[in-house]
């Protein structure tokens, strides 16, 4: 089927599923997660193929970790979809309710956005993930995978697809791009008059790709250098364990603490406390020249180059600066890409709120580890992405963020005076 | 001055203007509204220079009223710019808050989007207007009105920038962009390093060259086939006067009645009654051929042709067509770009549901003239356009859909386990 044709049988999926009652669409879901459970060994089967070739390509231990199934893992993402079924559907909810003066009942009431089309890598679990998601608040969705996870995407579909009809639902409702040329990725961003959202799960380089080209709105996500400062006013014995919580709880995370700025009036107790731990963690540490002066005694110590804060390390690394106070931490921030979780220790009122106003962070915490920034952590239930961009939404992004709104005007044979 | 250094000038603006009280801002739009009518004879005879060019370019005497300033058009600017100093500001708001078991303190803060860009066309009050909505949320502004006007608009953004200085804001908080290149608005659509949301203000043509070459997310609003659709449950006493007013309030808006779908069950019933009214309003009927046997009488008729129901007459014309029941209205407005506003006539809670839910439209209307989806109508105080996409905000957007929030996490030194 052409891309075309696939976009005009997701558009008119949107149309049915927009009026289908949560019962339903639930019970999709169920039948979506009963056959992951049913079929596992076909999918396995599947992944194998996808993991062989991955091997054979030489692809790195792990990358082929991310890409494999086991059955531990199809019951994970099996649970998961269970627990979308047990998340709220906010589909149909209306807010904002106001009877104007002339007689017009006015509310919001929220919808789905109709077709989402979703671009992304490796991980399997993604396809089940965003479909379910998709699913649960009525949109159709469009899905592609990487080339890498070919075979188990095309078994997974199936899956989704079979259970669909099951559940008398269209199978248009989720479909798959099977060919993975850019080409058609470059199609899909222009195809407006179908799609209505792209939710870009990649690399730098695609989510720039879609910016550039798209002609449909993107959710640029997941970047960002996440910066940790410590005020003077901070709790020095307590600040550490905050510091290593948020560089060293899952350092390839995009929460992950990427930089620390320390107040130059007690950069030096500060880092009499942190060193021992930095050394334990075997933390690599890039210091801007302010802070070398503390720093005696790191184990692994490099003074920063060009670029170096505005590097997401992804890894075990943390870049250091001693800055003046929380103005010049901010400056610092805004220089270097801070627009993802940056948090402030901080026992000052003021400070706290110049940083929370100041930052240009989704998410800025006071007292608390860059790490929360996440959907499940934020009580969302589920996520689609983690915005970093100012419109729509903006930070972790679940069911709600997948819904539009229209305006609802109720009147009796009103007219404009 | 650059594009590239007013960018970076108005990005470091809105840093200063994310965090200036509310006080600060509203004298500030005090000071424009003052010297908008102290500077009245500098204003009106840089307006006149703009009309004298305008009649010798042969422009149309519709387009010069739109163009034109009076002291008593000025002075309806100057209240509008004094409205807006009476309006919430939004910044600051926090809500969705909610306490974690861990004890995270979690809720979205409303913040300025940053930096907006604004491209419109003719009519000079569009700039006062931008510029006080964007100051009032924070925002900084990049404004790139029509050539037509551009005598009219240096001077206005001279009374701004000078009302900024006084009420020590820095000028860069409003700046234009003086030469009237094509060139210069495909340089400002890529300048997302520094430029947050573009506002096209202007025609078919501006919405499509701001979606293609956009790397900034554009607000796509003010189109859209507005229909009224007469289902057989409609009080037909009532319903001439409805669609007459969504059609002759104000024709040439884009919340103006294009077509008139009506049950093939009382067509014959509604016609006799409406037929009076369409021929005392001096319109022009374009039937479908399943109208056409009911258009007896009609004064002004001829059979639409391809394309018609596709245009939005922006005038006294009206599309007329039968239909068999709800839901093929509904198919005729998904076919015929209904995005913008919507009608149904109806005593059915069954009909009203499945209109309200199946149209596409950003305002959907039960027994009500199409005609109310305007920021002052609803009560947002002002509007800065009529969002047609389905991101970010959907119908009028007033000061709230100017801002975007984050998300605060207060907690006490606590970390992810």
């Amino acid at each position: 089927m052409s891309l075309q044709m696939m976009g005009k049988a997701a558009k008119e999926a949107a149309y049915q599923l927009a009026t289908t009652s949560t019962t339903k669409k639930n019970r999709a879901l169920i039948f979506i997660a009963d056959e992951l459970e049913a079929q596992q060994a076909s999918i396995l089967a599947a992944n194998q193929t996808d993991l062989e070739a991955a091997r054979a390509a030489g692809m790195s231990e792990s990358l082929i970790d991310r890409l494999a199934l086991t059955p531990a893992r199809l019951s994970a993402i099996a649970a998961d979809v269970r627990n979308v079924v047990s998340l709220p559907d906010p589909v149909g909810q209306e807010f904002d309710h106001k009877v104007l003066e002339n007689g017009l009942s006015l509310s919001k009431r929220r919808e789905p956005l109709g077709v989402v089309g979703v671009i992304y890598e490796a991980r399997p679990n993604v396809t089940i993930d965003i479909a379910a998601l998709c699913l649960k608040t009525g949109n159709a969705s469009i899905l592609r995978g990487g080339k890498e996870t070919f075979a188990t995407n095309q078994v997974l579909v199936t899956v989704i697809q079979s259970a669909l009809s099951k559940a008398e639902l269209p199978q248009s409702a989720v479909q798959y791009i099977e060919k993975p040329d850019r080409e058609l990725v470059a199609e899909l961003l222009t195809m407006d008059e179908y799609v209505d959202m792209i939710i870009p799960r990649g690399g730098a380089s695609l989510h720039k790709m879609c910016k550039q080209n798209s002609t449909i709105p993107v959710i640029i996500g997941g970047f960002g250098i996440s910066h940790l400062y410590v005020d003077q006013s901070a709790d020095l014995e307590r600040a550490p364990d905050v510091i290593i919580n948020a560089k060293t709880d899952r350092p390839s995370a995009c929460n992950a603490l990427d930089t620390l700025l320390v107040h130059k009036q007690v950069a030096a107790q500060l880092f009499i406390r942190l060193i021992p731990a930095l050394n334990a963690q075997k933390l690599k540490i890039v210091a801007a020249n302010s802070a070398l002066p503390y720093l005696d005694g790191v184990a692994q110590l490099r003074e920063a180059a060009e670029g170096d804060f505005d590097t997401e390390w992804l890894g075990p690394t943390l870049g250091v600066a001693v800055v003046d106070d929380v103005h010049d931490a901010l400056g610092h921030m805004r220089e270097h890409n801070a627009s993802h979780s940056d948090t402030i220790l901080t026992n000052d009122i003021d400070a706290a709120e110049a940083f929370i106003n100041g930052a240009g962070s989704a998410a800025v915490y006071v007292n608390a580890s860059t790490r929360f920034t996440d959907g499940a952590q934020f009580g969302l239930g589920a996520e689609v992405a983690v915005s970093t961009q100012k419109l729509h939404a903006r930070g972790p992004m679940g069911l709600e963020e997948l819904t539009t709104y229209k305006w609802v005007g109720k009147a009796d044979y009103l007219t404009r005076q």
